[in-house]
C-alpha cells in the first residue's frame, strides 16, 4: 500500500492493519520514525512502542501495523518491522542525506542522492506532471508527437555553437572516414524536421533534448536541455501566439490543481509567493506589444537602439519600471537581423512575423513565428545569413510542393519548470545538468 | 473543420455547408479530387462541377462546399475553391509524391517528403499513439517520468561502442581542454540514472533517445533510437516480468481499438495478418522458460553451448520448430557472462535474475532484471567486467545507503513500432533514421 493511497483513503483505513514499505526520513527521540515511499510529498509517522537498534536515515523499512488518528494526523502503530539495506555510516555522515540543512549548491555535489531529498523529489514531481500535461494538451488537440533526430548536420538556429559527434580521435581532418561519412553534430532544435512532418500531419510537436555548446555559466543556461516545439499548418502569427498563451495557462491551471502541496512546500522553501505569481499569469490576458514600441519605451530609460536584442537587464527594467502588473509580455515583430533565417519577413522587409514571451523575474521562455513558405524569400534569407545551402537543401525543397502559411513556437522546458517551481538555478530542475566543465553524475 | 471531425459527425453535417483545408492526394478525370488534411488516414472527395486549371498533387486547397452522401460515401460539392502554394513541376515529377507506386527504399531517399505519403503518415500516427499510451500507462501507475542525461561519461551496457561528444578537432589527446573538461559520450541507456531517481520516487521511467556506434546495417539496428526504461523499487524478477507483459498487452489492446483503420491499411500494404498477430499476443499468456531449458531444447536442433547468446537464427528456430503458437517467449535466468554488470546474480553464481522477451518474427524487444543492490557483489561484477570504476563510482555509492531489491526493464521503442506496424525495416518507423554513413535528412 503506498502512502499516497493511504492518505487518500484514510477514512476507510483508520483502525485497520496495513503494510507499508519506505525509507526513513527522520528519526526523533528513538520513538518517532517518518517514512516516505516516493509516492507523495507526504511522510507517514510510525510511533514505536520500544526502541529499535541501528535505525538510520536512508534505511528501508517494511512495516505492518495499525493506522490510527492522533490529533487529526494519521500514524502507524507497528506490529512488525523489518529493516533492509546496509548503511555506510562514514559515507552517510558526509552525505546530503544527513539530517541537517544542506543548501542547493551542496545538493548539486551529490546529484545521485538528490532524488531522496524533499526539495528535489518535489521538483521532480512537478517536472513529471508538466511533461505529462504537455503530452495531454497536444494529444487532445490532435497534434502528433514527432521524435526528431538528435544527431544531425543542421544548424537550425545558426548559432554555430554545436557539439561534434564522432568516433574518431582527429575529427576535422578525416571526417569523411567518420561514422556517418560526414560531419555530425548534436541538434540545437527539432523545428525544421517537425515542419516537414507537419506537411503530412497538419499539427505536430516535438518534446526532446537539444544541445548548445555555449560557454555560459549562468542560472538559466544548460548545455543539454529539453524543448517543446509545436508546428501547425495554416496558422498565422495571431493564432500561434494565442496557442502558446493557451498552452501556458493550461499547464499552470492544472499544476495549481494537481500539485498544491508541492507548491506550498516550494513557497516556503524559496520564500516566494509562487501560487500568487502563477495565478496572476493564469488569470490575466498576456500583454501584447510590438518590438518597435518596446524600443521606444525602453529608450526613455536605457540607451537602446532599434535592431538591438532585449537583454536580461532590459527585461528586468520592463517588469520593474513599466509593466508592473507581473503579467507575461508578448513582444512581436522582431527585426530580421536578430532572428533566424526561417522566420517569415513582414512587408516592411525589416521585421519578422515573430514573437517572444517574457515572464516576470524569469525572462524569455517561449519564442515563435510564422515560417517563411516562399522558396525565393527563404533562399534569400539563407544567403543573407550565410548558411551552408547544402546542409539546408532538403528544407528548402519542402517549399517546392504546395507549402503555405504555417507557424510554430519553441518552449524551453527546463525554464518552464523554473517558472513553476520558483527555483533560481536551472541546474536544480533537471536530474543531471550538463554545463561547461560538467558531464559527470558525481560532481 | 478537420476531416476527422467531419467523418465523426457526418450524420449531423450532411447537406450542410462546410470549410475544409488540405492537400490534394489524387486527381482523377479532371473532376474528382481527394483531399487529406493530416487529421486522419482518410481522404475526403471533392466532386468538381467544372475543370480547374493547374491542380497538382501536393497543392494546398481551401474549399467551401456542401457535404453530401453518395453511395454511402461522403463527398463535397464545392462552391468556392482557393489554391495555395506553388508546385515546382520538375521537382514534383522526380519526387516520391508523384502518383505511382514507390517502394519503401525509394521513400527513404526523400525522407522529408515521406510524411506526406499514406504509408509513412500512418506509421507516424501509430508511433504517436504508442508514445502517448506509454506515458498514460506509467503515469496512471504512479511512475515518474525522468529525463536522464544524453551527454554522459557512463558506459551502462559495457558495449564500448559510443559516440564521442566534443568541441575540439583533436579529441583524444586534449580532452582535458574539451568542453566538459573530460571525455564525453552519448548515452547508451538511462537506466543507471533512473535507478538513482527511483530511490527517491519509488517508481520511475525514462523515455528518450539512446545511441550505439555499432557498424550494424541491418533491418533492426539504428545508431540513434528511443528507449523506455522503467525502474521499480521493491520489485523482484517475477513482478518485473509481469509488469512488462502487462505493459505490452496494454499497448496492443489500446492500439487495436484506437488505430483500427491504420492497422487495416498496414495489413494490406504489408500483406501480413497484423491484427490477428497482435490479438494473439494480447490474448495469450506469454510462455516463460529458463535459459537452461532453452539451451537444452535448441541443442537438439542446432549446435549451441551453455553460455552462448541466442542469436536471431536461433530465435527463428524457436518460433518455427518449437513454439509454433506465435506467442511471445520470456527467457529468464541468463548467464552472467553475457549480461551487463548491474544484473543481480543468482545463488548458483552463474546465472542472473534476468529476462528477455522474444516476439515471433521480430526477436528481442524487451530485456530486464533485478538490479544488484549489494555493494560488495556489484563491486565484484564491475571488476570482473573490467569497467572503469571511476566512471561508475556514483552508481556504486547508491548501494551504500539502504539500497534493497529493485528491478527494471528496457524496451526498444522503434522495434515496438515495428512489431505493431508489421514494418520489416526499422528505418521506416522513425522520422529521420541514423545509421552508419547517414546523418542526413535528404538521402
Amino acid at each position: 500500500m503506498t502512502i499516497k493511497y493511504i492518505i487518500k483513503n484514510k477514512n476507510k483505513l483508520i483502525n485497520k492493519k496495513i503494510w507499508i514499505k519506505g525509507w526513513v526520513k527522520y528519526f526523533r527521540n528513538n520513538l518517532f520514525l517518518d517514512i516516505n515511499d516516493g509516492s507523495t510529498i507526504n511522510n507517514i509517522q510510525i510511533v514505536l512502542k520500544k526502541k529499535i537498534k541501528n535505525i538510520n536515515i536512508g534505511i528501508t523499512l517494511k512495516v505492518f501495523g495499525k493506522l490510527i488518528l492522533f490529533n487529526n494526523n494519521i500514524e502507524i502503530i507497528p506490529l512488525y518491522i523489518k529493516k533492509y539495506g546496509n548503511i555506510d555510516k562514514k559515507f552517510f555522515n558526509n552525505s546530503i542525506l544527513q539530517n541537517k540543512f544542506h543548501n542547493l549548491h551542496k545538493l548539486r555535489k551529490q546529484k545521485y542522492l538528490r532524488f531522496r531529498t524533499k526539495i528535489f523529489s518535489t521538483i521532480m514531481r512537478i517536472r513529471h506532471n508538466l511533461s505529462i500535461l504537455t503530452h495531454n494538451y497536444f494529444n487532445k488537440k490532435n497534434f502528433y508527437y514527432i521524435h526528431t533526430p538528435i544527431i544531425t548536420y543542421n544548424d537550425t538556429e545558426g548559432v554555430g555553437n554545436m557539439f561534434k559527434v564522432t568516433t574518431l580521435d582527429i575529427h576535422n581532418k578525416y571526417y569523411k572516414k567518420d561514422f556517418f561519412g560526414d560531419k555530425a553534430n548534436l541538434t540545437v532544435s527539432g523545428q525544421l524536421e517537425a515542419e516537414s512532418a507537419m506537411l503530412g500531419l497538419r499539427k505536430v510537436y516535438t518534446f526532446g533534448p537539444v544541445f548548445r555548446a555555449e560557454n555560459s555559466n549562468t542560472n538559466k543556461h544548460l548545455s543539454e536541455f529539453w524543448m517543446i516545439e509545436p508546428e501547425i499548418m495554416f496558422y498565422n502569427l495571431k493564432k500561434i501566439i494565442k496557442l502558446s498563451e493557451n498552452f501556458i495557462k493550461y499547464l499552470i491551471k492544472k499544476i495549481l490543481k494537481n500539485c498544491k502541496e508541492e507548491l506550498l512546500f516550494l513557497e516556503n522553501y524559496n520564500n516566494k509567493k509562487i501560487i500568487k505569481y502563477l495565478k496572476n499569469i493564469y488569470k490575466n490576458k498576456f500583454i501584447k506589444i510590438s518590438y518597435n514600441k518596446i524600443i521606444k519605451i525602453l529608450n526613455k530609460i536605457n540607451k537602446i537602439s532599434w535592431g538591438d536584442d532585449i537583454n536580461s537587464n532590459n527585461e528586468k527594467i520592463l517588469f520593474k519600471k513599466i509593466f508592473k502588473k507581473k503579467i507575461p509580455l508578448i513582444i512581436y515583430n522582431w527585426p530580421k537581423t536578430i532572428k533566424p533565417f526561417y522566420m517569415r519577413i513582414n512587408k516592411d522587409n525589416l521585421t519578422t512575423k515573430s514573437f517572444d514571451i517574457l515572464f516576470p523575474y524569469i525572462g524569455e521562455i517561449i519564442g515563435g513565428s510564422e515560417r517563411e513558405y516562399s522558396y525565393k524569400k527563404l533562399l534569400k534569407s539563407i544567403k543573407e545569413k550565410k548558411i551552408n545551402i547544402k546542409k539546408i537543401n532538403w528544407y528548402l525543397n519542402i517549399r517546392k510542393l504546395g507549402n503555405i502559411q504555417h507557424s510554430g513556437f519553441g518552449v524551453g522546458f527546463d525554464r518552464l519548470v523554473q517558472l513553476i517551481t520558483g527555483m533560481k538555478n536551472i541546474r536544480d530542475v533537471i536530474p543531471y545538468p550538463r554545463y561547461p566543465g560538467n558531464n559527470n553524475n558525481d560532481k
